[in-house]
């Protein structure tokens, strides 16, 4: 499945100020301390390889192979990246609603995109020793990737970190811990190990690969929408690392040639407890502020301060979208409905996209016939579910007729 | 994705006696109590579509549509049943280990295969009430598609049925109940509601086109294999219906030429607590009489009494298989050792298709570089993980060389 290809990288560029970097070095933020870039040389890339050809090829996120930075195949370490099926959810969210359901991806979220990229690039330069700050579905697909190449991993939890997470980065041989703070407090400690040189740091954005794996994304969308991309995309956003991979991908593919120049307005979608993209959004700015006491039940986009966010704020803009809030209530309000009605258990975050697009809807932002993709970035079947508790004695008299 | 297709279902037949049954009505088992077949007009078949055509589709489980008893798309209720990928373990299962990772799969277990395929045709035949027995997901994967189309659901479930299973059946809008007793228990409180006309019986087996649901794996191995099937195969077996499916499919194929007479050697998985089959298989009889005091981790395989025991018995001693205990100690060793050095986690049942795997290499039935496919039949999130206890204290001196 993983055969041999021409490879296209270039260099890779700072977000900020454009300057560049060698590719094929292992590389953290610019010296702004700003994400870098991966650029592609897309003149020759385009000679090698049209978009029917990858249309043609075995549908995993290795067909996208050319657009990606690895370069040996050998140093890719693969537990099967799916093509994300496209479910459409008409009685919870209307007949525009399409559910991308990357709970269907190896550890059951879509980081395994990011961290499946960002390891075999580590692998292929050599790094024996990573740590990572994770709300919980970075750490799981990290680990389970350093697993099977024999990277050893250090993972920090912030304490509200979802349990199943927290055990399967262990079952999956990673060291993990819990600390008390958020996940920007868990990478300080991070770097400050990368620092002292004891491992190689991980963070959202800190490495550059793992947004060539979110690409993909991008990529996917075009290829399943026949090269023209949805009306709009709702993206729920912590580090943002989606949203900016698929913001790249249509530009890379614009450039390619493979689609034109329309764009899904792009709605970056936050819980009120923890909104820092939305309230630079509103204020008109350009960085966001730290946000204060984050809570939500929605761990993954429990962000309180993202380092892209300028990138975040620039997509969604020249979009013409908007980043947006929901609250709690409304978000297991939308898992709910979407279980029950259309027999999809969206994760917490896919919650919230749904949230936000019916609110999107009554505030006449989206109409009900745009297509419109809503993320699930995981498996439903991670969170806590209500008990039911229905009790049915055999050997008593049962009255069929009240079941 | 699912468009129409000519379709080619000439009968049904039962699985004892080759009694005939009409296509496109209602059935439950055939008059001597057993398994109703889906019968095909092969040859019609084979000059309307040929394997490279089936090749060239969207990969999912529709592609194999003229195989399948559908008539109408419309009846079809879709989650996006994505071909699932195969996915080495080198270091748990060795140089001739692949796992079909079934847990993509909506609901997040193979049972999405049977159920789609059931409730489209319960829907193309007006059902509007179902209940059934189950040991957890496949009554999940009931309540999801029956959601999506509006059917009533009735689901019971054994009292030690995973807990997340019931939530999740109850989470997708069906009416669930847990009983003191065993699956073949819980049937006949089903059974008995469907002779007074409260609900249709979708009982593994006694409903036809489950098998048909799951009679893609075998479709499926035999196109990712290249056309020509794995050396042997471990199949976790409870009801049995996926083996009997897969082996199935293999003949039909056969049949149209897609693939020559080669089989896979059929290992039928059951656990120590619960070996009705083994136990048969053992004493080379046809049937297996139910299985008291039945107790396992892996529920999935938790039952007594499969209908369709003879068909079971039959593919394995035709293929020169065997049928295989494993204890619950050996099946948490496999899903611990999985996942800590391949990074994949297995649910219970895809643990005792490891465990027996390397049983089975000790004992010298199979050949380490013999091509095998371990079923990994639903994604291993849904089951209890050993909790990971580890608290880091960030307003302390932490010593960065403990972690
Ligand atoms: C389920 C889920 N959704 C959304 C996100 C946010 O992703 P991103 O960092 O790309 O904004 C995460 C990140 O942890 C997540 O786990
Ligand atoms: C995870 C799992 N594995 C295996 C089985 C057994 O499947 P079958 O009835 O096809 O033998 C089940 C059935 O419930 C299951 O849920």
């Amino acid at each position: 499945m993983h055969r041999d290809r021409p490879t296209f990288v270039s260099h890779l560029e700072c977000s900020m100020t454009g300057e560049r970097y060698e590719a094929d070095r292992l590389h953290g933020l610019s010296r702004v301390g700003r994400p870098l870039l991966v650029r592609y040389e897309l003149e020759a890339l385009g000679q090698a390889v049209s978009r029917d050809a990858i249309a043609a090829r075995p549908t995993d996120l290795w067909r996208w192979r050319e657009l990606l930075p690895v370069r040996r195949t050998a140093s890719i370490v693969s537990l099967g990246e799916i093509e994300t099926p496209l479910v459409p959810i008409p009685r919870s969210g209307g007949p525009g609603a399409i559910v991308k359901d990357e709970g269907r991806l190896p550890t059951g979220s879509f980081k395994a995109r990011g961290l499946v990229m960002a390891v075999a690039m580590a692998r292929e330069l050599g790094v024996t020793r990573i740590a990572m700050p994770t709300n919980g579905n970075a750490g799981a697909a990290l680990a389970a990737y350093a697993a099977r190449c024999g990277i050893e991993t250090v993972v920090l939890c912030p304490e509200e970190t979802p349990e199943v997470n927290v055990r399967e980065i262990a079952a999956q041989g990673a060291r993990v811990w819990r600390v008390n703070g958020q996940i920007d407090e868990c990478g300080a400690i991070v770097a400050r190990g990368a620092a002292e040189g004891r491992w190689f740091d991980f963070s959202t954005l800190k490495e550059p690969y793992r947004i060539e794996g979110k690409k993909t994304m991008g990529l996917e969308l075009a290829a399943q929408f026949g090269w023209e991309l949805p009306d709009a995309i709702f993206y729920p956003t912590g580090g943002g690392t989606g949203l900016i991979g698929m913001w790249k991908a249509f530009d890379e593919m614009e450039r390619l040639g493979w689609i034109g120049s329309k764009r899904p307005r792009m709605y970056a979608v936050q819980a009120s407890g923890c909104a820092p993209i939305v309230r630079a959004f509103e204020a008109g700015v350009d960085h966001a502020e730290r946000w204060e006491d984050a809570a939500t039940v929605a761990a993954g986009i429990r962000v309180p301060r993202a380092v892209g966010d300028f990138l975040i704020l620039r997509a969604v803009r020249e979009s013409g979208g908007r980043a947006l809030a929901v609250g709690d209530p409304a978000i297991l309000t939308a898992v709910d409905e979407a279980a029950r009605k259309d027999g999809l258990l969206l994760c917490p975050e896919g919650g919230a996209t749904l949230a936000a697009y019916r609110q999107a809807l009554a505030d006449g932002l989206v109409d009900p016939e745009e297509r419109t993709v809503l993320f699930n970035c995981a498996t439903g079947l991670k969170y806590p579910m209500p008990p039911a508790d229905n009790w049915l004695d055999r050997n008593a008299e049962i009255d069929l007729a009240s079941l």
